[in-house]
């Protein structure tokens, strides 16, 4: 009913249509086009950010979705797609993960604008070069402008770091760990690997986002717990160190595959849930994998063990035949007569 | 005769027409759809892996081979691909790279079974992307998945790590280097050459594995000869490190190279041939490249040289033509209006 | 007049067709199909190159244009892009960049043909993979075969380093820096972004640059002096090293965008403009990036910033519609049935 209302004035009037576009924007980083789930998720953020004494981390998600909704708008991006907040969700993310990983500072507000104004003309870019083969460009766009503005912030004095970084070269072999947890410290893992996708270590904010992907499809909800949960499962399995483990960092890439893998971009079935659940694991090995490969430049892997998995387990299609191994491919230019 | 008995045979019986797609599949890694060329193929891993005291080399990429693909008809995928050994040889490759570089336990066992069933998926992901230009991805699913596995490792106190890094800066100058090999030595390189394409370095199974490769194709083991002299004449003239020239290291990529530009990929000519010389040479340059490049994150090249070098020398075409450099692409966003 | 009878005669001329290929090559890198200005470009470079006391600089550009057109002729690459010089300034600037630096040596020579003839496959194999979205590959194939034969230099002891590296790990706070020049040294930072396209440090020659690029098209002249100025503001605002930009390196790539985005591949207007200077701000981010990205590996950006911001900014593209982030995408293997 009042979504109903709420849905039927977004559409005759300017502002709110906006409003809607941006919570809209809010909530597709866990694939809900759906205001009220955007809703929720703000205020999961809001009370996180302010529960860990970082409220810019709100304050900057909020800005980005604004800023990089308005720009799709500037560059008269298809309305429907802009409407649905498939330009938001983007920019959202950058303006989260820059106050997280850089200092304060008035460079730090432009550099926000900045990022989220060409995180939409980077996922325009990459909804370009994906389109090819019909796999979604998700958060890519989030995780190519960031990377940069965050490798930059170490040439640019006027941009100080904070929780980032310094470069090194990776230890020659990983420490042993002990993992132990109480129940209750294992639940508050799993909650915190849903929070983590907005860069926030905190239990309420998990719970509120589990609650706010619910209120779009229980499905959603269900895999982003079952990705939780096995996340932690193989990262325990293979020695992961436990820190990262219990702060979420091996789960929110996760949360992330399960949902995508096994609720949204596949039709729902056990063949569906089975590839999800591989799937799933294999983001647990790319979350490792890329923490080494970016030691020495001093970046975090933000969502692209999720984005890799994603992609790698979208790509495959049932009429795919791999060029044969064994004979000449066409219209080579040395094979030109 | 025999061969046609057992093709026949492996048509109608579904264990025999396993045992004959993995066979085939352990022969195109040198691009031999042939079951007998993958049995004399496996014949020389297996000495050499027993000969080197790594016999788990070998069990790994037997290992390998079937649980790839297995995986593929777990997909079904393309029943004709599958059959011709095109999902195998990744899944092999994986299986034989991980124990080479990784120490023993349980946990690798596990680690291997996950690459080779993933390997499968990247092959169909990558297939996928490079079948737009008419490419073959070639072994670079294995490349991928393993250099995710191996990275990963660094962060897993469950998987040791043997003979691999540690993450270095690369030294600001390469040292002198003498190298002076006898006649004997020199042939023995250029078995190496072929054999560490299997991750073995051992002159019986360099052999083996022309031998193998001779029987599906004699211009094919030709090839593999030449791309191993012209290897270890390049490098030796650009002056690359002793040892690893000695080792085989320079030569595995350039073995597959000059085999798939020059008698596989391209109908041969002269003109092919001299192409796949020039393809060569710069999988020499690409191997020195990468084997700086990789250093501060301490994983090997694999067989990327191979796969840059011939995806960069099969991409050109007759008919592209690149974009004119000095006037409008169409449709830009910005152009609009 | 002149510039007709010229013409004339490089179409009946095999020789005369040739140097027009070459020239139209050397002008190619600032978007213009123009021998006079590939003349005057040449003029410049060769100025600058003695005027530092490098003119093996100048001569390798010379050779690495010659030797890319000649290589594309070979492989029988389409005529009219070869006359329009399409393949040349690839080559060109990687006969500048080798010796800028790679120390001297008969290596270094065999070190630029080899790579101005890879450019010319390289210049093809990147054609046909980004005409798939109708952009150009411009600089690429100059950036990826400089960036692998500089790399592997690090391996090979017959080929000296000179002004490139060492590897070192980025370091974890950029120092606080101070800029002040006075008007004559800000005119001479304008001009030197311009100059050090081709790799140059020198007043004159950029002078002489803008003038040739002026001679083929004023309105690319005024967008690389506007790229120029927005670059260095951008950079000085951001506490960008003073020595890097008052040595022009925080603007070449800048110039570059601001032209092919302004001015070139998009009709000019003022949303194109404006675009164009978004992409321009982003250039000096993605130099900053790029700078910190490869401390680690010891190699120098070259023209990335600038191709990575084209690609961004072009492959927008009026059309384009993300896939949607909460519908299944079609045909995917693990939907299947």
């Amino acid at each position: 009913m009042t979504g109903d209302l709420w849905t039927r004035w977004a559409e005759r009037n300017a502002a709110a249509g906006f409003i809607d576009a941006c919570l809209r924007g809010v909530g597709q980083i866990f694939f809900q086009n759906n205001p009220l789930c955007g809703a929720v998720l703000l205020a999961g953020l809001f009370w996180g950010a302010y529960a860990e004494g970082r409220p810019y981390v709100a304050y900057g998600a909020l800005a980005g979705v604004v800023v990089a909704t308005a720009t799709a708008r500037l560059l008269r991006a298809d309305r429907n797609a802009v409407a649905q907040g498939l330009f938001g969700f983007n920019g959202a993310l950058v303006g989260a993960a820059l106050p997280t990983f850089l200092g304060p500072g008035i460079a730090l507000g432009g550099y926000v604008v900045l990022g989220a104004a060409v995180s939409t003309v980077v996922t325009l870019a990459i909804a370009n070069v994906v389109k090819t083969w019909r796999v979604p460009g998700s958060t890519a766009p989030f995780v190519l402008t960031a990377w940069l503005l965050l490798l930059a912030a170490y040439s640019f004095a006027g941009i100080p770091l904070a929780a980032m970084g310094p470069p090194a070269l990776p230890p020659p072999a990983a420490p042993a760990t002990h993992f132990a947890p109480d129940a209750a410290a294992a639940l508050a893992i799993l909650a915190k690997n849903v929070s983590q996708v907005y860069l926030v270590e905190n239990v309420v904010t998990g719970a509120l986002f589990l609650v706010a992907i619910g209120i779009g499809s229980w499905r959603c909800a269900l895999f982003a717990v079952l990705g939780s949960a096995v996340s932690v499962a193989v990262a325990v399995a293979f020695g992961a160190k436990a820190a990262a483990i219990g702060a979420g960092l091996f789960g929110f890439s996760a949360v992330l595959t399960a949902i995508a893998v096994g609720a949204v971009f596949n039709a729902p079935s056990l063949r569906a849930t089975l590839y999800a659940m591989l799937a799933t694991v294999f983001t647990v090995i790319a979350q490792a994998a890329l923490d080494t490969a970016l030691t020495p430049v001093g970046i975090p892997t933000l969502t692209f063990p999720y984005v890799l998995a994603m992609w790698l387990f979208l790509l495959p299609k049932i009429d795919v035949v791999p060029e044969p191994h064994h004979q000449p491919v066409p219209n080579g230019v040395a094979s030109a007569d």
